[in-house]
């Protein structure tokens, strides 16, 4: 059967606060990286869909972001088909 | 001060367990999605830094990584300038 993969990327929108994000940057800084201006983190998933409809995976994909993958208040998302 | 961004993804090795990445398979699947073969869960960082040299500013990442973002024992990682 074939199967379509496909990378949903999830990140933090403008404004929210990303403490994790700040811990690295000083993480870097101690390290010995200077000149890093700020960090964010973010979450990615790298999904497998059974079948051969890339347009039905990509609305499938919207929707497990909306419902599960991602908090769309404070999170924005991406889906690239790979 | 002109600014570099970049996205490092940083994904879990093949053959690396992932029980996050079972969890989201599962919730998935009970909330009506069909067909979803596999889930892996892996971390993103958007990093900005300071100065033009693209070259530097890669090396920097990758070591970066190396040090901090990325456990190479059971992750990869890749860089990308945007």
């Amino acid at each position: 059967m074939p199967v379509i993969k496909a990378r949903v990327t999830v990140t933090l929108k403008n404004g929210v606060l990303d403490p994790q994000g700040k811990a690295i940057e000083h993480a870097l800084d101690g390290l010995g990286f200077g000149g890093v201006g700020s960090v964010r983190q973010g979450k990615v998933f790298d999904v497998e869909i059974d079948g051969a409809d890339k347009a039905k995976a990509e609305a499938d994909l919207n929707a497990m972001c909306e419902k599960l993958l991602a908090n769309t208040v404070i999170e924005n998302y991406s889906v690239t088909l790979i």
